[in-house]
C-alpha cells in the first residue's frame, strides 16, 4: 500500500496542512473531534508521520539552512554570527537563501530542501507571508524548522522572538515621555507578526496615556526605498503632521532623516525619531539614532542550538521550545 | 586505467596546482618547457583536463553559490542583489556561504562544492587568503568560478574588480588637496588584493606630490573591531599624528568615527576622513562621510552573467574575461 504525505492527507480530509500538522501535534488549540477524525483518516491511508519519517531520512548533509527576506538589514548579519558559531561547533556548514521579502521565492527555496539537500532549516519569513502550508510541509518531510524573529504562529515549532508588542510600547512611551502627542507609526507588512505586534504595543501606549491615534499616522511601507521616502515625506507635510516617529524596521532610518532634511524638520526639535535597529553607525549619525536594540546574534544562536538539539537527540520536540529574548532601548538624541 | 585529477598530476610533477592549470590553459606566464612537460605527463597519468570534466557533469542543480567573507559589509549585500537578479532570471537558486575571513572555513566550503551540490562559484576570498590551490583544484573539477572584488591573481578566471590602485590614488590625492600632508592609511590584509593596490595607489598619489609616507600612518587592520578601535586610537595619539585617514574597508568608519569622539578631535577640521564603503548611511552620519564608492551591485551582476555563459555555452572561455568596473569618489563633509 502506498504512503500518503501530509498534503494529500489535508486534500482527503479538506483541512489546511497546518491544522492536520496540529492534529496530529495534539495541539490544544485543535478540536477532540477534528483530532480524532484526523488520526483515523491517516491510518487508514497509512500517513507516515513525522518522527517516522524522520527516522527514515539520511542525516548526512551535514548542511543547515538559514532563510531570511535579505542581508542588508544588520539585525540578520548579526544573527547569521549567532547561528553560524553554533554550526561551526557541530561541524556544519550554512547555506544562507534569501526570499527578498517575496512569497513566491520563499515557497521555491523551501520545496528545494525537500530533496534532502540541508538537514535543518532556520528561518524568518517574508512580509508578504501570510500562509504557511509550504513550511509545514517541509516539517512533515522529517526537516526540522526553528522560526527566529518573524515566525508563522499557526506552524507548530520552536519559535525564537523578542519581546515586539512590549518594545513597540516601550518606544511609543518613550516618546510620550519626551514631550510627544502625535505620534506616527511606520509598518512593513500586514501579515507579519513582528509588525503587527509592535504597532500593537504602541496602539496600547497611546491608549494607555490617552492618546488618540490617528490612522492616518499609521504607515505600511513597502520594499521600495524609493516609495518609503515618498510615504514619509508625505507623512511630515500634513498639517496634522506627528512630533514623533516610530519606524518599525532599520532601513526606514535613512528615509526618515532624508525626509526631515529635505524639509528642514529639525531631529528631535521637531520630530523625534526612534527606530528599531542593530545599526552599528546608530551612535555616529546626525543625530545619534534611539532605538529599539533587538539581541540579534543571542536570537541566531539560539535558534540553532535548538535546531541541533533536534537533529541530535531522539526525544526532543521542538514544540515545547519557544522563547521570547527581550530588546533593549537605547535613548540617544535623536529622542531626546 | 585509472584517472588522476589535478591534484595527483601537479604532485607527480612536483608543481603547485595553479601552475598546472595556466600550464593546461596556454598561459604566456608560463615556460614552453614546463608547458611541454605537463601536457606529456598529463597524456600519461591518463588526467582529464576541465572541459572534457566539464562536460562529464551533470549540471542540474540549479544551484549557484557565492562564497564570501561576510554580510555586514554593505558592499557584499548589495553585490548579492546583483548576483540574485540575473540568477532569478536563469530560474537558479542562490546559496550563500560565509567564510567570516578565515582561510580554513573558506577551504571548506569549496571542498563541499566538490561533490556537485552547486553548479557554479562567485567568489570574493577570505583577507587571510594568500594560496589557491582550493581553488584552482574546484574549477579542475569541472566547476566554473568567477571572482569579483578580492580576487586570487594566480587563477586562470573571470575577475570582476574595481579600479582598486586608481581609487586609492584618488582618495589620497582628494585629502592633499585639501590641505593634509601627514595621511594614513588604513588597510585589512597583507595578502589580499584589493587592500594591496589601494595601499599602492595612495602610496603612488603621496609620492607624485613630494610627501613621504611615514610607515607609521600605515595600519593593519585586523577581524577584531575592539582591536581595531584601539589601533586607531593608538594612531591619532602618536605625537605625529595624521591629519588624513584613508580608510580601506567600510567597517572601519564606526571605530575612526568613535575614536575622534573619544579624543575630541573633529571631523573634518583636525582629521579629514575618507572611507571605501557603501554604508547607506554615510549621507546622515556626523559629518556625513566622504566615500569612494564601489560599484557593488553592477559587479555582482556582471559576475553572474560571465558564469551563467561559462554554464549555458559550450565556447565560452572565462580566461578571457576579466573587466574592471570604476569606482566613484563622492565627497562629502568628513574630508572638506
Amino acid at each position: 500500500m502506498k504512503n500518503v504525505n501530509i498534503k494529500e492527507l489535508a486534500r482527503e480530509l479538506n483541512l489546511s496542512v497546518s491544522t492536520i500538522s496540529k492534529a496530529l501535534h495534539d495541539s490544544h488549540e485543535i478540536s477532540e473531534k477534528t483530532k480524532r477524525r484526523v488520526m483515523e483518516t491517516a491510518a487508514r491511508l497509512n500517513y507516515v508521520p513525522n518522527p517516522y519519517a524522520r527516522s527514515l531520512r539520511n542525516r548526512k548533509s551535514k548542511n543547515i539552512a538559514v532563510v531570511i527576506p535579505e542581508v542588508a538589514d544588520s539585525f540578520f548579519s548579526l544573527a547569521i554570527n549567532g547561528i553560524e558559531s553554533v554550526a561551526k561547533e557541530k561541524g556544519y556548514h550554512v547555506l544562507i537563501c534569501l526570499t527578498h521579502e517575496n512569497f513566491e521565492n520563499e515557497k521555491a527555496i523551501l520545496k528545494e530542501f525537500k530533496g534532502g539537500r540541508v538537514d535543518g532549516v532556520l528561518m524568518s519569513v517574508s512580509r508578504e507571508t501570510s500562509q504557511s502550508d509550504h513550511i509545514s510541509e517541509l516539517i512533515s518531510n522529517g526537516i526540522p524548522l526553528v522560526f527566529f524573529d518573524r515566525v508563522c504562529e499557526d506552524v507548530a515549532t520552536a519559535k525564537i522572538t523578542t519581546d515586539d508588542f512590549e518594545s513597540g510600547y516601550k518606544a511609543a512611551k518613550h516618546l510620550i515621555e519626551q514631550g510627544c502627542d502625535k505620534i506616527a507609526f511606520l509598518g512593513i507588512s500586514k501579515s507579519l507578526s513582528i509588525s503587527n505586534k509592535r504597532r500593537e504595543g504602541y496602539l496600547k501606549a497611546l491608549s494607555d496615556h490617552k492618546i488618540k491615534a490617528d490612522t492616518k499616522h499609521i504607515i505600511l511601507c513597502t520594499n521600495d526605498a524609493k516609495q518609503n521616502y515618498s510615504l514619509i515625506k508625505k507623512l511630515l507635510q500634513e498639517k496634522n503632521k506627528p512630533t514623533g516617529i516610530v519606524a518599525s524596521v532599520e532601513k526606514l532610518t535613512t528615509p526618515v532623516y532624508n525626509a526631515c532634511m529635505e524639509l528642514k524638520l529639525r531631529i528631535p526639535e521637531d520630530v523625534k525619531v526612534i527606530c528599531f535597529s542593530n545599526l552599528e553607525t546608530a551612535s555616529i549619525l546626525d543625530p545619534p539614532l534611539t532605538t529599539i536594540t533587538q539581541p540579534a546574534f543571542e536570537m541566531g544562536k539560539t535558534a540553532a542550538t535548538l535546531l541541533f538539539n533536534a537533529l541530535e537527540k531522539t526525544n526532543f520536540n521542538l514544540i515545547n521550545e519557544s522563547l521570547v529574548i527581550p530588546s533593549a532601548l537605547e535613548v540617544r538624541s535623536s529622542s531626546r
